[in-house]
């Protein structure tokens, strides 16, 4: 008992650390809470119940399933319902029609094949993409409608009576749950859309400079503060995020103009940022295996090159964090061409570094310098200075060049969104 | 109206091609339809009808909510349903009844606070990560069937003689569905992930062995035709399929014992084998960079690495494709220590041929071999001679790098997925 008691408590405490760390989800529950007990109470204290009737079930039934964390989820869900029970109540009251003028013996056969044929069809249209995006939920409330009314077996002049009170219960469902969703501390899926590539582009940014400062900072401290490693590892979010992106992407685009953004924002173009970000995070988890593998260059090479890697790698971090505050301002920065052309130039040294890095480290410092000689003639001893010389030539290259991958590959992806974001 | 017939067609025809492309799913579509069916015609053929009550209408909501794609997810959401269902519908008689005895005056506010509290809680409760994976269905079905029968406003014994056959009809409506979706034509999620896996495994093994050959023939051939194209970019699946594999492990967990795979199958393994194939494809993402990048390495240089590179890349290849097989049989292979030795001996000489090629590279074939001279000495031209031979020895180095990192990773990730698959 001790035990579960244990279990209990810590999971108790992980969801009341969740609260803490989020309290939007908090103020959604309560939302939540407030909207249903609104359509509870107008169900249970009979007087007001009598215009709606017995239907006032589906209001409930529509909070509960309806009510999402962000507004554009809300909207696409009340959108969708209302049309699937529309569409599905006249063609279910059509079909129904037909039946019952065929006779009793058709009656079953046609309503059974009618609702075998649409179900298959409507289930079938789930599977194709645009439709899944758009419209998933108001192809599975158009089959529920659709077999409900069409089987409840009513004659045709009560079902319209019945059809029209229930649309009305479900509109008065969702209008309560738009005004709740929008009115009380409102979470626009727009907005939470850009401040998660915004916040991925800082993450990204911060991990690079944290990649080549650890890298060549290693030799000093051992220390590796966690706050360091979390900024280190922030990339990892950038990889992770594409399915929220595209979840939000497709809400925000159900969403009315709020805050900066107009009715019509270019949310796809979000996406392609986000696609381009990832492309980018995945050079940078190459870098990263870099730091950690056990071919280390010395020390004195590594400060050769140090001065420029920073440059690149902070040039490079300085044009996410300015296409970030551009995607924060929405507005085309002045800044950014330069910032480009910096980046280039540096990319450009670095490169001209690498090129004559061998010879200018053939004589590495403790060593005494030797000459390499032709082949043919090298005495084993001669040989084994070389292969020192040579890994000394050769890990810096190892080490760096995803520097100059990852440099280009920036590079590309800056240009690209530069042309991208014009909004 | 040309345009808007054009449309049409043009969509009709991509269902159509979806629908060839997997026939399963238009099987699935025939599956809902047939269940929906059935359900429907218990409900309409009266005689049928009489002990199951007016509540049959919640069988056939229970069957067009519940029927998903595969057996794994049927299950979840069925008894996810069943649960909240019936602990929704216990609570809420005790609140019902404890608001009954309180007097008029005190009822609705006890219903309604009761209401407000439970469904806080519940939808908070959909936010715990532990929670959401297994119970998020059924947190939707509790706030609803706990909302509806509270608020209903019968008395204690009739709502619990409505409860209990509400309950009958879910539970006749999810074993329906259990058994169409069980016994016509069943979709595993367990059977497809381990489906996914080794044919994600497969896909990483050719674009591995594609992005080797495309890099080193480039020089003979620019057909690039579709196949290899498609080949090369498989390991895009790879990257992308995180969240499938992650939703069908979920729903693997509810499946029973089928085919190879028994109840408590480790489904955890697949998803860290899935996270190590993720890592992999993040090296061939940079590798493939390379392939497309502007320097490129003279062509006698290449070949000098050719040789051991088609090696690496076709040992390393191997291993991950005995790694499929050793998943697709269950049966540990003897074979994989073999073939990892050989992987590593391979990335070892590639290495060594590595450290020794700026040497043994010095005097390139077509301009006569020159001696590098200590640098303080060169002459204008022959420094320019230098950079030549410089660019040709580092720049091989530069497109192989990736190479190294990515082998070496390989084995990394090889030999723990060989800890890790014992099952």
């Amino acid at each position: 008992i001790e035990r579960l008691v244990l279990k209990v408590w810590t999971f108790l405490k992980k969801a009341w650390d969740l609260g803490v760390a989020d309290p939007r989800k908090v103020i959604h529950c309560l939302k939540v809470g407030m909207a249903l007990t609104v359509v509870s109470l107008v169900y249970y204290l009979r007087p007001l119940n009598e215009g709606v009737g017995k239907n006032a079930m589906w209001a409930v039934m529509t909070v509960v399933v309806v009510f999402e964390n962000n507004v554009g989820a809300s909207l696409y869900k009340c959108l969708n319902r209302v049309t699937g029970t529309f569409l599905a109540g006249v063609l279910a009251v059509g079909v129904h029609w037909v039946a019952t003028q065929s006779g009793e013996k058709f009656e079953p056969i046609i309503v059974g094949a009618a609702v075998f044929l649409l179900a298959s069809a409507a289930t079938f249209s789930r599977f194709i993409p645009t439709v899944k995006a758009r419209f998933d939920y108001g192809a599975v409330i158009f089959i529920l409608t659709f077999s409900l009314v069409s089987v409840s077996g009513y004659r045709v002049d009560k079902l319209i009576d019945m059809a029209h009170q229930r649309l009305s219960t479900i509109i008065i469902g969702t209008s309560l749950c738009i005004l709740i969703s929008m009115l009380v501390c409102p979470i626009w899926a727009g907005q939470e859309l850009d401040l998660l590539i915004t916040r991925n582009m800082d993450k990204l940014a911060n991990s690079l400079d944290g990649c080549i400062s650890e890298y060549f900072d290693s030799s000093e401290d051992a220390v590796d503060d966690e706050e360091s490693q979390k900024k280190l590892q922030g990339y990892r979010c950038v990889l992770n995020s594409k399915a929220t992106e595209e979840s939000m992407a497709n809400f925000a685009r159900w969403e009315p103009a709020h805050g900066r953004f107009n009715f019509r924002h270019p949310w796809k173009q979000y996406l392609k940022i986000g696609a381009s970000m990832r492309n980018c995070a995945y050079c940078i988890e190459a870098l990263n295996s870099c730091i950690n593998s056990e071919n280390q260059a010395p020390d004195y090479i590594k400060k050769h090159l140090s001065d420029i890697c920073f440059r690149v790698s902070s040039n490079s971090s300085n044009v996410i964090r300015e296409l970030a505050l551009m995607i924060k301002t929405m507005r085309k920065s002045t800044k950014i061409d330069f910032l480009v052309g910096e980046m280039n130039i540096a990319v450009q040294e670095l490169q001209n570094d690498l090129k004559s890095l061998p010879t200018s480290l053939l004589p590495p410092p403790p060593p005494p310098p030797s000459p390499p000689l032709p082949e043919a003639e090298t005495t084993p001893e001669s040989k084994q200075r070389e292969t020192i010389s040579n890994t000394a030539a050769t890990v810096p290259l190892i080490e760096v060049i995803p520097l100059v991958t990852l440099a280009s590959l920036l590079i590309e992806i800056a240009t690209r969104i530069e042309g991208i974001v014009d909004t």
